[in-house]
């Protein structure tokens, strides 16, 4: 075997251990019995240590090293092209997964699993002490990793390379603060053009079962193969992957609110088309996995937000709402669209409208920031976050429980996460912009219910490419620009009229 | 670490990933799409293979050596001897997975995962001929199997040691023999006394919901834990253990009988009470395993023949029937019972009364012997089965989908395995007739549905040894004697009063 075929066949045999883990993991959230929970976790844990030797193992890096001094050359180029990508990307998650010592890495999944339980608590009592000394602790280990890993110009790049590559901060910061000095002068208009309407409206009797019929109709609309995924329910919402043709998509039912689940399938089925459309026959390779977060996050913004919460889709689903729910007493369509589309300041971030949610990021990502660099102490930071909240908002925290202490994140030790959020907010919009540009009669397609022509658009630009392209070149190379803040907020003003 | 300490270790990681590929192979029978069956297959292959060569490896043996070299003492006796039946136990699977050269191993899944399709196809034809082939090249493999493994008396021994530690076909003969002198006189009688009600009468209308309602009621009074188990829904019904306190019992619903699924419950949450029963600190162990699948199928019986069609529990358990299904038109408690206790002759063995289903068996198990051993070949055995059948049943064989094509076991080259089903009923009779000896008040705790009294009984004397005495030692130390007829038929005359 060359040494390409053997870092193949090992990515091949990762991806098998680590689809099998996924399967156990997806068991532990849908179904799995209570008493089961600690052997599944000695059984993850033993998976995460046999994929991680795999994948770190000596020969590894001689492989990627031949690979480099005589690159694989095939007589079909793209084939040659394939291989470079693949190269290069091992490259880059052997070199991040072999610097960290193994005792960086055992101390990090300790200490963030007893952070992660110290937060529940500290949460639940709103008690930022309690929880200051695990953020620290993480603080110190984040900046420890960012060390080994290494960065040009501030230790947070090295982080935020890890779930956005290529992202920079100084790169995303002027792109966050055009946003920001547009998205808040716009936020009171919003906010009163949405508020006509009483909420109540929105809500009445909707049986689970109504429910799991009308989602399973909107995603198969979308394009979402049911007979290569499936829809279960768990407390916590999500989509994972667990093989070539087995994309899962959780929800959770509002029996007061069909809208509740129904955005959140088809935010999950937007990550599951994305997933869908990667090419299997790459399956277990970089040419065959997702890029980023951020883009990853876009496709599920897209389909949630630029489809879901539009006019056109309603035009068509708001008469099925009414035969699943004959008995609902269904506000008109204009007022239900408003109602859907409401922007109001909150201080929790993931029930934030699609507006408002950007400034609970940016807040997020200067703070993290300044945790990172020593700038701002984690003593201060429930004084720095209400400051800079309020300013943000114009309303008060009332307490850290609903301030610094809402999100898991950082207790998990993910710190450079946050801004994948936004960037996938404003990729979304600026895709969606590209495809009513480029795909001729989207726009009438789209109130016929007919997404074929959008997914295909979204297939060819951004699901099979896969990590082929950076996200910025993936970007420039759909929309022929790298991402703005422009789109969305275009968007945001003509949907609002505003 | 010492070498019982290095097999003790080996023997839980490979629990581990066995447990990890139960869970892949539980979640293929219930909620896999379609399309990700490929993948599925090659990661259960992957699973067989890394197992396999844990189990194998040349360490193994020599650890196996070194303890039998200088058996592993212990200042408690009762560890002591845990640990000599570990260690016994570890040389029996060890000697049996190292003896088959992988060439054999390879070849018998190769060729009986094609029999098994080619077995389908003719089954759905009724073609033998069409299959005849195929077991021709199974009988070979599983002769060859037993030439490795090594027999003192017949080459059947070898393989039925595989499903029955220690069962001997010189041993079962007898046994059988008696059951069938016995047996057939009686049949007329239990017919006749049985087919006095209309089978039209047990038929309703039973939604899904209501007997699954149902079921989890009666699998919960029998003492099964759904903190540590669940009930799904599959097309074969199985029971499997996927760790230490998860096991999964699957049915299937007749919405015109509710009677088929109830008492497929029971027996699968038979057979969970005994997994859930064994000792979890020493899951992965020989001393926190099944002994056989006689001493396993005596508990699904037990719980399903003894208990679940007993008058005892539908004096309890019908009027919680017509609460639930109160549309049904129910007959009368003792003609219902009549009717849950039919007893007629089937050509089809999975459709068989508890009476009749044991001479199914022992015309599979004088037939495979047979074969075995070449007295009957391949060719003549559609004629030999229905000349059997017919003596054995009065009635003539039809074609061979309903004679010799029936079962999946011969094409998976499981020969030798059907014994342990009349084992199993053998057993269940006599260990219920011996808990109604040992147990005070036992039959008025059946009468009010109190099943904790039978099941400790049943935890002490069979599920907490788990692999520490042979299937005979078992039987004799809970009953005071081998696996006989004798229970199983007075529990018969008994329950028809003939």
């Amino acid at each position: 075997m060359t040494p390409y075929d053997s870092l193949q066949q090992r990515a091949r045999e990762i991806a098998l251990y680590g689809s099998a883990a996924s399967v156990l993991s997806w068991d532990q959230e849908t179904y799995l019995p209570s008493k089961a929970n600690a052997y599944r976790a000695e059984q993850l844990g033993q998976f995460a240590g046999l994929t991680h030797r795999l994948a770190t193992a000596p020969e590894v890096g001689d492989w990627i090293k031949a690979c480099e001094d005589h690159p694989p050359i095939c007589a079909d180029a793209e084939e040659t092209a394939l291989r470079a990508v693949n190269v290069r990307e091992w490259r880059r998650d052997y070199d991040r997964a072999t610097k960290l010592p193994s005792r960086l890495v055992e101390e990090m999944a300790r200490t963030s699993s007893l952070a992660r339980e110290a937060w529940i608590k500290a949460r639940s009592e709103s008690n930022f002490a309690a929880f200051a000394p695990w953020l620290e602790k993480i603080l110190g280990l984040v900046r420890e990793q960012a060390e080994c890993w290494g960065y040009a110009t501030c230790a947070y790049d090295a982080l935020l390379e890890g779930y956005e590559p290529g992202a920079r901060a100084a790169d995303l910061t002027p792109v966050f603060a055009d946003l920001q000095r547009q998205l808040t002068p716009l936020l009171p208009r919003l906010q009163k053009v949405t508020s006509a309407v009483d909420p109540a409206r929105l809500r009445g009797n909707f049986p689970v079962a109504g429910q799991q019929a009308l989602n399973r109709e909107v995603a198969a609309a979308m394009g979402f193969d049911f007979d290569a995924g499936r829809i279960d329910t768990t407390v916590h919402p999500f989509c994972t992957g667990l093989g070539p043709r087995d994309c899962r998509l959780t929800t959770r039912y509002d029996e007061k609110d069909f809208t509740s689940s129904l955005f959140g399938v088809m935010h999950e089925a937007g990550h599951g088309l994305y997933s869908q459309g990667l090419p299997t026959e790459h399956y277990g390779l970089p040419t065959g996995d997702s890029i980023s977060l951020g883009i990853h996050e876009s496709q599920s913004r897209l389909w949630e937000n630029q489809v879901g919460r539009s006019l056109p889709f309603w035009r068509h689903w708001y008469t099925r709402v009414k035969e699943i729910f004959p008995e609902w007493d269904a506000p008109p369509l204009d007022e239900f669209w408003l109602l859907v589309n409401r922007v109001k300041p909150t201080h929790i971030r993931v029930e934030a409208d699609e507006a408002t949610y950007n400034l609970h990021i940016i807040l997020r990502f200067e703070i993290e920031q300044k945790l990172v660099s020593g700038e701002l102490a984690v003593t201060d930071l429930p004084a720095a976050w209400n400051a800079r909240f309020e300013q943000l908002f114009q309303i008060p925290v009332p307490d850290d429980a609903r301030g610094c202490l809402q999100d898991t994140h950082w207790a998990l030790g993910a710190i450079g996460y946050f801004p994948t959020y936004t960037l996938g907010t404003l990729n979304a919009a600026q895709l969606f912009a590209a495809a009513l540009r480029q795909v001729p009669g989207l726009e009438s397609d789209l109130f016929a219910a007919n997404y074929a022509p959008l997914l295909g658009w979204l297939r060819e630009k951004i699901h099979r490419p896969a990590k082929r392209y950076s996200p910025t070149e993936l970007m420039e190379r759909a929309t022929g620009e790298p991402t703005r803040a422009v789109c969305f907020m275009d968007y945001l003003k003509a949907k609002y009229g505003v």
